[in-house]
């Protein structure tokens, strides 16, 4: 099949490329090792270009995978089905922040990084915050992407007012709008969100914003073993001290990052550490925070409580934290897993991955959102063969989604399905959610063109 | 039709009530205007009753209208089509508060009212307040309740962690859990929030709750004059002060509801107010969002700033606030209204009421959440005839709906669409939004039986 008749549809012939011509990280996610194939590369500008791709899709027959940065850990973006890739790159306007309303109006392509800074320019905050800042919001949307933050603040889902979403036929539909409030109807915006572009191509979007918290601080509490480290999350999270983050870590994983920036944390001689962010307007109030956080460590064992405000010392800590996934891939390759459990559960998930790692040998690096249950792990391949890798992470794999199903948890807490996890999901979800989710989508996109074979078969 | 078998699915004969012998309160909304028809209406106490009464509804393609306990405004517990009511009051059981995970697992039947009562013994605090609290969580969710508390911590949705659910054909789905985040593919669990019982019938939720603020305090703000009043809220918005509710009312409207309880607010010189609450556990904090309060209601035209703490004063205060409705409809029938619109139009929105009221001489009683832009209405018949009511009424609301699209607003901000509001929403939406959610429901409902009708035709 050739796509006649698609490069007419698009004004500027570079914005269009076909089969051999087509860059390889356009077939794949930032990990780079599923692959897909595609016909052709489009970069449109403009909802209508979105919507005149979709409409000869649509008439052709021919699958879609939309994009942004690429970012995503689970495929979503590979073109396992062939066809059209639809990079949303180029749309990447803030087109209003709107004080008033406490919106932004932002394109799909607009990076996470630059559109945060922009908006806190403005004396504004977007709170989400998944740690790959060069993701697009319109990837963020399609995930609902998570981040440290989401402890205080809350998902993507949570700031999301409005969407244009381009559907299968090529229709351009508005969901939801500035308003707060909404009991008009289906919700199809909440449905969208989260839906890996398996219903509609996202042209546009209403953010909410808030007023950006004037100070904040963090405090690292070193712990002597992980079993009080670990046991200590739950204490401080029921301790209602409003934390941003809570990210709880080992000295082992911290070893890593350390050695990977050169840099070393300010607490030594420890095995495991909480990490707490605190944001707010009035210091004295969150210092009044901070001390009862004091009182808490102290009874759940923490050697320490340190303080890092300004300066060196809490860039060091959040530098080291925030490397921790490259640290990992600049040793070997690795598989991230975002499995999350109810909150007081990551303990016992955390001891559980570690006895796992002890009986099979499969180092299995954890850290990650404690304080929301979203327990990331890098599976590590090491030194294994390719067969040896695929059957020892099979394995641990298997275990560990099953356990996180034992305690009431679910496949993906921020990352999304996509492909790598669609087995994870069918063996983890009731059959009939994911009948219900095939017919939903169906609903939506009946000849199944828009993101095929991503989350469900 | 009769409805042979369907007694034998219930074991206690006086749960199940046959034609004549249903009292009409279960065939219409807490209004009890528009009246439908049913051949049944059942209690269920468990989930496998409501599934063996689906199953049995869905062989024999019989309606069902869920209600819980027919509260709503706006006809959503109609059984407009006959066929079978499902009341899911006797479904009450607070079967779990979980401390460590700040959730609740509910039937659908618990009380608002009792289960706010509930946790706060335990210290704990569900933030959604719809003014009507003997309305049930399963109604609640089903229309997605907001209330004033939505300023600072949002609707029913937010707190909404997981649901049972019963589908058309009696299978349970189980969405989301006490996980906090979910990237698990497509968001059923927020399709089901809000779509008026025309999806499935919710038996299980586990709601999020949060520490009770251990700290609170209103303050009163009186305007010598309408307008200087309402473009005040939008200063107040601006100034970024965290507050619980922002409550916007007339002094004429305040009037209706001192004399409907016999009390006064302790400001009288006045023609409209802003009431504000601020929450907290620090009052020295709280204390300091109100002095920037005061500088801000002092720039806007504010004669003063009421701060209302304990004792009969607040009390009263939000007495009257809260009979605002009974109050209108102690002197007349009303028409219910909850448009909202971007919180920056509120203020245009209730001057363009204000002109319409004088512009026609219908009566409409304008209050509610200014905070939030979910501008409540009361329509008042008065001395109308039937037909003149209704020439009236229709005439008002169009224009009412007409203002709201022009400024960005939606139909329902928290009442939901039910069967009073479809003709307002198919105006506003866009056709294709219509379509895609009788695409979605018909997804998930192929034979049409669940509260059908509703929403949409």
């Amino acid at each position: 099949m050739t796509l006649n008749g698609l490069e007419s549809l698009i004004p500027d012939s570079r914005r269009v490329i076909f089969d051999s011509d087509i860059e390889e990280k356009y077939l794949s996610d930032t990990l780079g090792r599923l692959k897909g194939r595609a016909k052709a590369l489009v970069f449109p500008e403009s909802v209508r270009e979105v919507s005149d791709i979709m409409k000869y899709a649509y008439d052709h027959k021919i699958p879609v995978t939309p994009r942004g940065a690429g970012t995503n850990l689970v495929g979503s973006t590979v073109p396992a089905d062939g066809g059209i890739v639809l990079d949303l790159s180029r749309m990447n306007r803030v087109l209003e922040i709107d004080k008033d309303t406490f919106t932004a109006t932002v394109e799909p392509g607009v990076v996470l990084k630059d559109f945060q800074e922009l908006v806190e320019q403005e004396g504004l905050f977007y709170p989400p915050d998944p740690g790959e800042k060069t993701a697009t919001i319109g990837g963020n949307i399609s995930t609902n992407a998570g981040g440290m933050r989401a402890v205080k603040y809350g998902v993507t889902r949570d700031y999301i007012r409005g969407l244009e979403v381009v559907l299968a036929d090529g229709s351009v539909a508005e969901l939801g709008g500035k308003v707060v409030k909404d009991s008009s109807g289906l919700s199809l915006k909440h449905l969208m969100i989260g839906s890996e572009g398996t219903l509609g191509v996202i042209t546009k979007a209403i953010v909410k914003l808030i007023a950006k918290p004037q100070e904040s601080l963090s405090v690292l509490l070193p712990f002597n073993d992980l079993h009080t480290g670990i046991r200590a999350v739950l204490n401080v999270i029921r301790g209602n001290l409003d934390p941003t983050a809570i990210e709880f870590v080992e000295k082992k994983v911290v070893a890593l990052g350390e050695e990977y920036v050169g840099l070393a944390f300010p607490y030594q001689d420890a095995a495991a550490y909480i990490l707490l962010t605190f944001d707010g307007d009035d210091l004295e109030e969150i210092y009044k925070r901070v001390e009862k956080l004091r009182i808490i460590a102290k009874e759940s064992g923490a050697k320490d409580a340190l303080v890092l405000r300004d300066g060196e010392t809490i860039d060091t800590v959040w530098k080291i934290r925030g490397a921790l996934v490259k640290a990992v891939e600049a040793k070997s390759e690795q598989e991230p897993v975002d499995i999350v459990v109810p909150i007081n559960k990551s303990a016992e998930f955390i001891e559980y991955i570690n006895d796992l790692e002890q009986k099979t040998g499969v180092q299995m690096v954890s850290f990650g959102h404690a304080g929301d249950g979203n327990v990331h792990l890098c599976v590590v391949r090491g030194g294994r063969t390719q067969e040896q890798w695929e059957k020892d992470r099979k394995e641990v794999l298997a275990s560990a989604y099953d356990k996180s199903s034992e305690l009431g948890g679910l496949t993906s807490g921020e990352h999304g399905i996509g492909l790598s996890k669609k087995k994870y999901l069918k063996k983890a979800a009731d059959p009939l959610n994911l009948q219900m989710m095939k017919q939903v989508k169906l609903s939506l996109d009946p000849k199944n063109i828009l993101n095929p074979n991503k989350i469900f078969d």
